[in-house]
Parts: C-alpha cells; structure tokens; sequence
C-alpha cells in the first residue's frame, strides 16, 4: 500500500523510522508492503536525516493529492488548522487517513467520522490517546460488548511526571515543572499540558467515541495542576493518598459529566501507582467490569507504534487478513 | 447472523443473557441481528430457565452442522475432547468459531488457526486469557507494529485472590484457599488454578500469538502456589515485597522461556497492586514500550463479554464496518 506521511516531527520521524526498519516483519503483517510514496515537509533536511530519498519529500500537500497511487494518508502536522483540511480533502476523495492529533478530533471526530462513512475512507487514530496504549481499539472492538458507563484515567504524561516528583521528593510545583522542561517532557510554554487542556481533548476524544455524542472542550470542567501547592501533597501523603490529575467523563440519566482536575486518591487505588511519564485510561462496562489501560503516553517510537499499527489494520483489512489468525512459523 | 453457541454452563449462560438483554445495542454495532439460532445443552433446563425458546435447545451436534443457516459457532464446552472435534468439524465446513477455551487452544491453537486459513473461516479466542481484559485483540492489531520481546502477568484469578488473602491477612495457604472455595472462586477440586495449569494454558496460548511459534504446556516450567506458606509471605513483606503467581515467557536469542512459578515483586511494581480476582497482562515491546492491561479475569459475564465482543468483531467484517469509525447519534 502507498502512503503519504503529512510532516517529520516527533511521531511523524517515529513512523518513518519504524516503517524503514522493520520493513519485512510489516510487510509479514500487513500482507503487503508499507511504501513512503511521498513525505511532506517544509524542512527536507529533516526527512533526508533519516534516510528518505529526496524525491519523496515534497513541500506541497496538492503534490500528494495528485498522486493517486496514494491510498492512504498519514496526518501528523498537529493543530486544527491546515491538519484539519487536509484530513478533510483525503477523505472526500475516499482515502484513508491515519492521526495522531488529538486536537483536530477533539473537535472534529464526529464529522470526520461521517465524511469517512459517506466515502467509503477509514479513519483511524489509536494515537491520538494514550500514546502506545491500546485504547481506541480495545474499546471499539473488544468492549463493545459491555455498554461503558464511565470513562477515567491519566492521560497526560508530563503532568503526571510533575505530580509524582512532587509526591516521591516534597518539591515545590515550579522545581518540578523546570526538571521535566529540562528531561524534554515538558515544552518551554507548558500551558496545554498543566492547564490541563491536552487532557481534555483526549478525554474528549474517547468520551465521544465511547458514548457515540460529540463531546467538546466546552462540555469539560477543566482545572490544571498550577495551584497544587507542597503543602497539598504533603497532606494528601499524610492521609494516605497521593494526587494525580483526573480525566473522569460519565453519563448520567442520559447528561455527559465530565471533568479533568487534580483529585486524591488512595494510595491502594490502581491509578495512584501510576507514575512518572506513564498514562493509564480506566473503563467501567455493565459486562465487563472495571477495566485499565498502562503504558507510555507519549513519546515518539511509542506514538509512531500506534500510527504504524492502524496503517497495518487499514492493510489488512484490504486483504481480509484476520490479525487473530496469523500463519505460523 | 445466524450463531449457534455449544454448551450453557457459566460463560454460555452469560453469553446467552447478554445477547438477549441487550439485543438492540448488539444489533446497531454489528449492523445486523444476532440470532440464536441452536443450543447445544445437554440439560436442556439450564437455557430454558434462560428463557431460550425450547425448539432451539438441542442435544446433538450433527444438528447444528445440519443447519446451513449457521455461520458461526460460539464452543462454550470446555475441555479437549468433542470441544475440538466440534471445532474442527466447524472450521473444516467454513463456519467461524469463537472460543473461550484455554484448554483446547493451549494444545491445538497452531492446527486451528491453519484450519481456519485453509476454509478461509475465523477462529477468535479473547475470551480465552484474561476473561474481560482485551488481550488478544490489542496484542494482534494495535500492538502489531511492536517487536514483543516478553509477556508476563497475574493470569489466574483464583490463586491471585488465595495471595492476596495470604498477604493482607496475614492467613496460611489452606484457610485462604478454603475461603476462595466457599466464595466460588475455587474449585471443589482446586489442582487446576493452584498447581499453575490454567495460567500455563493462558501463556501458552498468548505466547503462541505474540511470537509466533507453537507453545505447549511441556515447554512452560510450573510451580503452584501450593508450597507458599504464611512465613514467606512475611519474609516478603519485611522485605517491602510481596508474591505473586507470575506468568513469564520471552525469547532470547530466538528460544522460548517460560515460567509460571509464585515469585516476590516489590510493593511499587505494577503488578504487585493486581488483588483479589483481578488479572492483569504486561507486554514489552521495542517501540511501544511497557504495557498493562488490567480487569476482571474470569467470570459469567466479563468473560461473556469477551465472547460477544468477538461475534460482534465477525458480523462487523461482514459488513465492512470499521469500528473506529461509529455512526453518531
């Protein structure tokens, strides 16, 4: 299967490597082999970094458009803006797309999702919450026997580091917003992350899919982690409980409640052992009863590995591969 | 869809009522209705006190394989003798088989995935490890672009609640087990879930799936939990640590190791907070990372769930509809 990537950033370079060193266990896979036909980014030396040929690498998305061996196109530009269309322009023209970008579903998932149904096109995005966690999947496939009535978990993995330094050393919020900025997990302006937003739009994204409404950032209760003091941490331990910040969304008689803020939970609770960088999302069903997902939220392989994973899904759907049954060696 | 489903003992049952309970929500993800359309119960009261019509209760298998009407076959039996003829006979004839049996797949897991290949049949088995938990779903599909090295987990409820009574209340082996027997959690005879067989038949056929390789009982070393006794779970204690029953299986250097044997895990590692019924499985992978996947390991219903969720998964490529991708309200 041909395949354009839309930009070179932190998944998107995690994608192409993947993609050019595991090129024969993907091709196994997917049943057929993964090509790169055409990368777009504005700055080629990052691509050619990497090993991807110059006349794959292309600074116009229409160069992508007119290539119609390109069947499916994978969106990691970010944002809602120039993302936005061009996900809307490949699937209007019945090509599949791949994302990572929560901020674009946050707000557009239930029209994406329509504009794939009408052409036929699929859009996938294990990515875009959770990072390497199986989470879109499991709950759309595996759990889609259970009516799910709630949704938690900790979706975002530099507040999550922050909180458990202050936890695990008794420093003061700003020390430990400056150590993750100086491990990288935390952008120089860390508002999206500890206002809380970049939670809530994952939170978003699964409540949407989970309770089959549109949820938007308007329809969550948002608090960051910016006035968690020392001194609340201090108190939490001392009633043995530790702080994390919350993404809860549940239906009510009908009426989504939702919500992303910082919370004490016992230290026995399942999430309260989640640390560091790591996420985990919580699931409670009628049938199957509480569920939890674990495992690195972020990062660039284990994001590309959740990109690379749909675009084998889209593959073998095309050959009617059953990924269960796999041949054996 | 016409189903048949073989046996209505506890996750038949549990199949049975969740089909009928939630009929219409089935219906619209699956896009069509699930029928059940035959029975196979040899004590034909226990569905019909499920209130499953008397003229689908039957008492032979031949009268499924007489019915063409019936393209998939839920083997809700158990154990290795008519649960595989049946499963081979179904697969032969191009019918789909879902599974939940452990026993059976531990053994034949390689012969019925090519069976099911060669009549171009599904063959799906979530149910078959860790009862609610998406496992074989997410390992296959989401985690597909991942070089799994090594999985390991709590993959038996019953001996995970027998340790965790051990560990909390400070009581010996026996009176713990004792205790797991009076609440059914333990069998009448118990050798099963405490000398490590179903957990080794669980890792057989996880094993088996991730590294593609035929795994068999005789290449899993198993120790029971019979032999922990109160003072060990103390020593562990003391020790900040405390023991549970590990399933363990990686390869190194293209060979198989794997274990199921009682070992002590410090108090901070992920696993060691998996209590009572609950089970959980790790995987590690080189681009994805750690994973856990945590929830209820047995039971009716979460394991039923597991179960439908897999029939749905058949109806769904049936009808080329991508999960991912849901009609919105």
């Amino acid at each position: 299967m041909n395949i354009a990537i839309l930009g070179c950033g932190t998944v998107g370079s995690g994608t192409v490597k993947l993609l050019m060193k595991n090129e024969k266990e993907y091709t196994a896979k997917a049943g057929e082999p993964i090509v790169i036909k055409k990368l777009l980014e504005r700055h080629p030396e990052k691509a050619a970094a990497l090993g991807v040929p110059a006349e794959t690498i292309v600074s116009s998305f229409d160069e992508i458009m007119a290539d119609d061996s390109i069947e499916t196109v994978v969106e990691l530009i970010g944002g809602k803006t120039s993302a936005y269309e061009y996900t809307k322009q490949c699937l209007r023209a019945g090509r599949n797309v791949v994302t990572a970008n929560k901020d674009m579903l946050a707000e557009y998932l239930g029209e994406l999702t329509a504009l794939a149904h009408a052409n036929h096109a699929m859009l996938m995005y294990e990515a875009s919450v959770g990072g390497a966690i199986p989470v879109i999947g499991p709950v759309s496939r595996s759990l889609a026997a259970s009516s799910i009535s709630r949704i938690y978990g900790i979706l975002n993995g530099t507040t999550n580091y922050i909180l458990t330094r202050m936890a695990a050393d008794g420093i003061p919020y700003g020390e430990a917003l400056r150590d993750s900025q100086k491990l990288g997990y935390a952008e120089a302006d860390p508002t999206n992350d500890v206002r809380g937003y970049d939670s809530a739009r994952k939170l978003a994204v699964l409540a949407s899919l989970v309770f089959g409404v549109s949820v938007h950032m308007a329809d969550i209760e948002i608090q960051g982690i910016e006035d968690v003091s020392a001194q609340d941490m201090l108190d939490a331990s001392a009633g043995g409980k530790t702080i994390k910040l919350l993404a809860d969304a549940c239906m009510e008689n009908g009426r989504l409640r939702a919500s992303v803020k910082p919370v004490s939970l016992p230290l026995e609770h399942p999430l309260a052992s989640v640390n560091d960088c790591f996420n985990a999302v919580c699931f409670i069903g009628d049938a199957c009863g509480e569920i939890m997902l674990y495992g690195r939220g972020a990062g660039s392989l284990p994001t590309a590995s959740a990109v690379v994973g749909d675009i084998i899904e889209i593959c073998r759907r095309r050959h009617d591969v059953v990924p269960e049954n796999p041949l054996w060696k």
